[in-house]
């Protein structure tokens, strides 16, 4: 019986941890150099701080923690003879994991908002668990990354965030992602324009699908969820709107002028447009998109969602918005915020499928001395010690093996250099150097070594 | 209703998490040059993967994972009714959280076997989680960081694992730290010279307690656990040993002349205190120490524990020892191998008390530029950019609000640096700089700015 993972879970091997902590590492520091200081917070909560704020799809996902000790006896006869799973789960679980990065932001900000200068800009990247279907691409425990800027609602932070995907994608060498942006008010603007209000939720809902189904199958659905013939004829215009952010942004405010809501999205995405202009893009472009909806319903203001660049089968590798209560449900009101994470897995993924990750980074050893015996071992460690301070990755094969294992192992592990330091090279005070790559040797005193070592590694 | 992290949990504000990441970055560069490679695995594992490993007090603090949906319902009734939470416990719940990472480490190794190269080396830096009454410096969710080698019965390991500790400690600024070594070994032949073979494990957990209990109670303890008077009475001159190591090897070597395994024991040691002579250490000192035991049973041969600097209260700051047979338990025989760990908290603590954070890592952003208005904000954010690409970490105040706020907030968040540009400022394509600390402002091109703020910059 081999001993393995649980389903939907994975074991990262030293290249998968270099080339993730890659990515992180990338974020991590544009996320600082934009003023953004990382806080991190508990695996599992107190039951009551997670659950019902995930609908109930999002509760029957969450991974809940059994109590210690005999729980069973805080179950009363009456109570326990339902034989309720859910019932039971509220007595005998107390605590929950994590779920998203976003609720557990919520309450950091309320339990210490005394001790917090706003706004608050904070970045946290851990991991959080679901109990859902494990799918390709789709795991039960996978790292979140979000960055918030809470108790402002300057649209600079918009500005700010818009810039800071492309400085990271641009830093990954992620060239051709486009980062669609809307606004939930021109959503509510277009939704009272057309008389649709009061199904606001389903226009959103079926608008939100007309990059997977086409203007003919958004129609149906609004139609099905009892939008009118009327409504849906009024709306039509704007399914095939195209030409330039300038364009589009002018097209809705004709669209919008007689809802206040409107407007005040349109003049909205116009600043963040005409700033993110003046102030220009490195390798993304900026799209206005009005169809983009977003599926959580607590966004109130500007909308994004970020594209994998055309050609890559992927969908969203991020996304984000304006928040106008996040903090309400743990009792803090009127703070409105700004949040955008960052998709970890898919951009993984594409960075593969684009071969985009540098070589470098696998992070294994520069070189390998050979064990040639005790006495010669001791000549070599005291030079590996040499290297290591001089920032080489340096390794003594541990044991006295014969040569063609010790260089097998080189080998496998890609270890760029070897180095020989026989009898011959003690009594010389000396080092053969052997380049894995070429085959080629040459023998060579400390400090050449060093300088050698340094000038071919990765 | 205040919302609150679970008892024993912690929340980790901007400052903690740098001053953590600090620790964790040393460590992590030093396994590196040490040729450690990362490794991460699941948080949760089967449930059969980790019960059982611990004994039963270790089962008994594993936070086991509810089962989703109707768990309840694979309980047939006859179980069901004996409301036992232990056997129910089996069927409702199928994962359990990572108690501590050697487990895990054992399993990926087995899984994984067919592709790793060995010797195989690996660091694991991840959380546990332990059921545990929270105490001061205990929580119930805490990082353990473990390096180890499987696959080589070299002592060059253990010397390489005791060079690690010196260069870690050394880099951190940790001076003072004491590295007792001691071999499971000649523990094993003291217990057959004194004839308590069959005693071995009450020995070597009485002898353990010599730093609290003293000479005294060791010998109390041993008798009442049936260890002979006359026993106890040869052991005696070995709780006193004293002097440089190789004077303790050489009384040791002595004692323990009749027993193969203590001789074997005792040459180990020789083997790696000398050839520790011949290295040297940094900052700290190696220290033979015949009573170390630690507690866990599958050590086999040499063990380390590390002591926090003198005049420091605190216990050991990090540990561990060959043992022979981490894998057999999941299937895999014969894979000696050496691991080491670092008590991370506890590390933290010392580090806090001797004021060894250097100021520097608080990671606070370098620079904040008021915010004068929109026109002033887009002049601002050009000047932004740039720093940013420079390195510096620089942001724009969000919102035009009144000076004193904006600068309170730079003071509030130990920025050193404010920018302010005006009217005044734009007309001439200047910045004035202003130093919080000494209140001294200047007047500066782009160019100029960068370059003091660079200067300036922690």
């Amino acid at each position: 019986m081999k001993p393995s993972t649980p389903k939907g879970t994975r074991d990262f091997g030293p290249e998968e941890v270099a080339r993730r902590n890659y990515i992180f590492s990338t974020i991590k520091e544009v996320f600082s150099l934009y003023g953004f200081q990382p806080i991190e917070t508990p695996s599992f909560e107190n039951s009551e701080t997670l659950l019902g704020k995930y609908g109930e799809e999002g509760d029957r996902l969450i991974y809940r923690i059994l109590n210690s000790g005999d729980y069973l006896s805080k179950v009363d006869d009456q109570t326990y003879e339902e034989k309720n799973s859910l019932k039971i789960s509220s007595i005998i679980s107390d605590r929950a994991l994590r779920y998203d990065l976003t609720v557990p932001f919520a309450r950091f900000v309320v339990q210490h908002q005394n001790d917090l200068v706003f706004p608050f800009k904070r970045y946290q990247i851990q991991p959080v668990w679901r109990a859902d279907r494990p799918q390709k691409g789709r795991f039960r425990e996978f790292y979140q990354c979000d960055a918030d800027v809470i108790g402002s609602d300057s649209l600079w932070q918009e500005v700010e965030f818009i810039r800071l995907y492309d400085t990271v994608f641009d830093r990954l060498g992620l060239k051709g992602v486009s980062i669609k942006i809307n606004n939930r008010k021109i959503l509510s603007g277009i939704a009272e324009i057309i008389g649709a209000e009061e199904r606001l939720i389903d226009f959103t809902v079926a608008l939100d699908k007309l990059d997977k189904i086409g203007v003919e199958g958004v129609e149906a659905e609004m139609k099905e969820k009892g939008i009118s013939e009327e409504a849906v004829e009024k709306l039509r215009p704007l399914l095939n709107l195209s030409g330039r952010p300038s364009e589009k942004l002018a097209e809705m405010k004709a669209f919008l002028k007689d809802s206040e809501i409107g407007k005040e999205g349109v003049e909205e995405l116009e600043f963040v447009v005409d700033t993110i202009g003046e102030l220009g893009l490195k390798s993304s472009s900026l799209v206005v998109d009005i169809t983009l909806a977003r599926g959580l319903n607590y966004y109130t203001g500007i909308i994004i969602e970020i594209g994998a660049p055309e050609g890559v089968k992927m969908g969203s590798i991020g996304g984000g918005g304006r928040y106008d209560d996040l903090t309400g449900i743990f009792g803090l009101k009127n703070m409105s915020g700004v949040g955008i994470s960052f998709g970890l897995d898919r951009i993984y993924l594409v960075m593969e499928e684009l071969d985009l990750f540098p070589e470098a980074i696998t992070g294994g050893s520069d070189v390998l001395f050979i064990n040639f015996g005790d006495k010669e071992a001791l000549y070599a460690l005291k030079a590996v010690m040499s290297l290591r301070e001089n920032g080489i990755k340096a390794e003594l094969y541990p044991d006295q093996d014969r040569m063609g294992k010790q260089m097998g192992y080189a080998d496998r592990r890609k270890i760029p250099f070897t180095v020989l330091a026989g009898e011959k090279e003690m009594e010389k005070n000396v080092f053969t150097l052997k380049n894995m790559n070429s085959g080629d040797q040459q023998t060579l005193g400390l400090e050449e070594l060093i300088a050698e070592v340094k000038k071919g590694k990765l």
